[in-house]
């Protein structure tokens, strides 16, 4: 621990490129150790920690092609049928290739995906169940089907024809978008965003395999060195000496009520008898819907609440998760708790409402806001991750700060919803003091900005709280 | 084996009553053990087979208040506020209390109906897995929950406000039907018989709890000294020194191509080894859209089977099973297995596209036929039961019988789907020869045109075929 003292947060505040700088000297890191660890002989599902929680299936998939044996995948690669994929798509490749669904070693098979849509769940070999919630599938329609025909294998290459992976062992079955979508959310009403995007015009067959990437996928968004494997998580999580982590899935920009809970959270780790709880910070970096803050402004915001002191750097890992976000509720609670067992997390923290959002037709939240939280203390495969439930944290109007909801002096509480910061900060006004840093507030007031300013350069008029 | 030699079928081709007879001595003394049984001092959980499987959670459910104390409970349960069942809220209470979804206690609680929802399973306290794939759930609307007010139990009671039972230790919970909906039937397209019958028009609250019935439900057609309750069956299987109980759902006529099945299935479990396999014939009671036959028609169709011999009553148990159809395909085919293993059945035949039917918008099946099978052989809390896929039997025209279809000559092979079978019956044709037993068909005729005579005298019109 001593040593670990001196790592410390080294951003500037008005850093050149405008974009956060990695929170620790680790983090900055990792942007070299995809290109060690590929150098490896093998590639193949290796990774087992003597003190971290033990990935899903035991060992932590990455499917990653060997340095060595590049050029003559590639060149097979070439002569077989091609399958352009999305941008979607290629998260999920990021996702899969990473192991953030171990121990799925691939886009599903059709009997992956029925467990998934029923059970929310796979079963193993040796007869025990990982958890499942969210299909991970590529979608192809009958053309790129005719083109497959009976070729064990396929090239998945992106919107430039560069060949990503080969998916081999091939698996065509039917989509049925109907079951997978009612199965999945709860409703087929139309207007989620992530069905809207990815699966209403996608086609009507799935395909399912065995995936080797040969070009791991980057963003060049400047942000690629955020985006740590759960390879590179784990590392830096025994690198600290970590001997609990526990795990913070956002994809809103951070207010004081969230660090409080962070903060007080490591508290009753420590009290629990941990030694060094570290916190695993971790916004949501793929497909988000286009009302959310993207990606890029949020890790501003996060960086300045880094700055600002608000969390321990010491303590805190801030990484993108690259998943695309399917607004589902508890079903997706789930996924989002299981991939970080992968990454190395023993304790999730959930909140209200986790992966919710409002029903698409009518006025009201689409799930029951505690069902989340609900779900996932029962879910099956989830039994080794001790689940935090989020509490209820609010503007205590007599401390001038956010504090843990009282409800002997309910009077002195203000309840700021998401909806009403977002309203607040498109509007250029002021949350109270001590809400969210003025570093970090100022960064959600910009971004508004540059809507508006993009807007055909008119400013909208504000909108009503 | 040799005293069980001497039980045949009793039945007379012309019963006075024209329902048909028990099929065995056994199921005839069955009327009577009600109540022998309800005299035992205690009435909770104690059944436990030495060689059949073990019911779900071990020990067999029964939720039925001893003789001795029904005096007392009932004059209790008339201070309770009062919840009227419907026709299928009662055989839900049927279903409970007999331990067919043991080990459920009573209508699900939220923890349970979610695990339902999200897992079809449920996790007992030593953290094994159960099946529990439809829910089994009470549904009050706004003016019975301002009734129930904060009482801790209710009354249950009929539609001549008698009281059947008492739901204790009670938790209100919303009723979301369309989520319910998604999730069971993986769609949410109007015209769900089960959900246009019981859900769409039930409350917007469901009431969970510890069920006790007072006075057992019976049905009074006749037909109740064939609902056997598990326990009955278990003790029937014991009786005849079953080493092995198959199971065969339906609710659909019997046609030779069943009974061949069934026929061989027989003869596979002796070929393994097993010296005893018993059948049992397990047609479903409960709720059924309105153009499946109803089931007197088809008890009196399954007794002409019989006593043609197509089946041996030897080696043949025929009961009904008193659930209600949801037909939601792959996820009610996990309940029909899964009742039939707290029934004592250690091996579940299962067919092309079972619990389905086409889906009502789209020309299309609701499920893919083969999912059923798939799902059950995956679903959790299944493990014990063995899956016996169907095989596909058709009209062998160069033997004028049914007969496994054999690809290799497939030109001497005829199909007759469910629903040719019932437009030759409405049009008063002749299957082929050896498709049906004359005396099974004449059932079916009769039916049909009981339907045409009742229908205002006017005969309808042949439908094409």
């Amino acid at each position: 621990m001593a040593a670990m003292a001196s790592l410390h947060l080294k951003t500037s505040p008005h850093s050149i490129s405008k974009l956060p700088k990695p929170y620790s000297p680790a983090a900055a890191a990792a942007v070299a150790l995809p290109i060690r660890r590929l150098r490896g002989a093998s590639r193949s599902a290796t990774r087992i920690s003597a003190s971290l929680i033990d990935p899903d299936g035991g060992r932590l998939v990455e499917l990653f092609v060997p340095e060595w044996e590049k050029g003559s995948k590639l060149k097979a690669a070439n002569e077989l049928p091609r399958i352009t994929l999305s941008e979607i798509d290629l998260q999920w490749v990021h996702v899969l290739s990473e192991g953030w669904a171990s121990p799925l070693k691939g886009f599903m098979r059709e009997a992956e995906f029925l467990q998934t849509l029923h059970f929310n769940a796979i079963r193993l070999d040796n007869g025990s169940l990982v958890n499942m919630s969210v299909p991970i599938v590529l979608a192809i329609d009958d053309a790129q089907k005719t083109r497959v025909g009976s070729s064990a294998s396929v090239a998945l290459v992106d919107e430039r024809d560069d060949v990503v992976a080969v998916l081999s062992n091939i698996e065509i079955y039917k989509h049925n978008k109907e079951e997978r979508i009612a199965r999945t959310w709860g409703t087929t009403a139309p207007g989620l965003p992530y069905v809207d995007e990815a699966i209403t015009h996608a086609g009507n067959w799935l395909v399912g395999g065995d995936l080797e990437v040969i070009n791991p996928v980057k963003y060049e968004d400047g942000l690629d060195r955020f985006r740590l494997s759960p390879a590179q998580l784990r590392d830096e999580f025994e690198r600290r000496n970590a001997d609990a982590v526990f795990a913070f899935q956002l994809r809103n920009p951070v207010h004081n009520g969230h660090a409080l809970l962070m903060t007080d959270t490591r508290r009753r780790l420590l009290e629990m008898g941990y030694k060094n709880p570290v916190l695993l910070l971790h916004p949501l970096g793929g497909y988000t819907k286009a009302d959310d803050v993207p990606l890029s402004w949020r890790m501003k915001q996060h960086e300045k609440v880094l700055e600002d002191g608000v969390l321990d750097p010491e303590t805190t890992v801030v990484s993108i998760f690259p998943s695309p976000m399917h607004y589902a509720g508890p079903t997706e609670v789930q996924w989002h708790a299981k991939a970080r067992i992968n990454a190395g997390a023993n304790f999730y923290i959930v909140g209200r409402d986790p992966a919710g959002m409002g029903h698409p037709l009518e006025k009201r939240d689409l799930y029951d806001a505690d069902h989340g939280k609900k779900v996932l203390s029962m879910a099956p495969g989830l039994e080794r991750l001790n689940i935090l439930p989020f509490k209820v944290a609010a503007y205590d109007k007599t401390q001038n700060k956010m504090a843990f909801f009282d409800p002997t002096r309910a009077q002195d509480f203000v309840f700021i919803s998401g909806t009403k910061m977002r309203t607040l900060a498109k509007n250029k006004e002021s949350p109270p003091d001590g809400f969210m840093c003025p570093g970090g507030w100022k960064v959600l007031v910009d971004y508004y900005d540059s809507l508006s300013l993009s807007d055909n350069g008119r400013v909208p008029e504000p909108i009503p709280a």
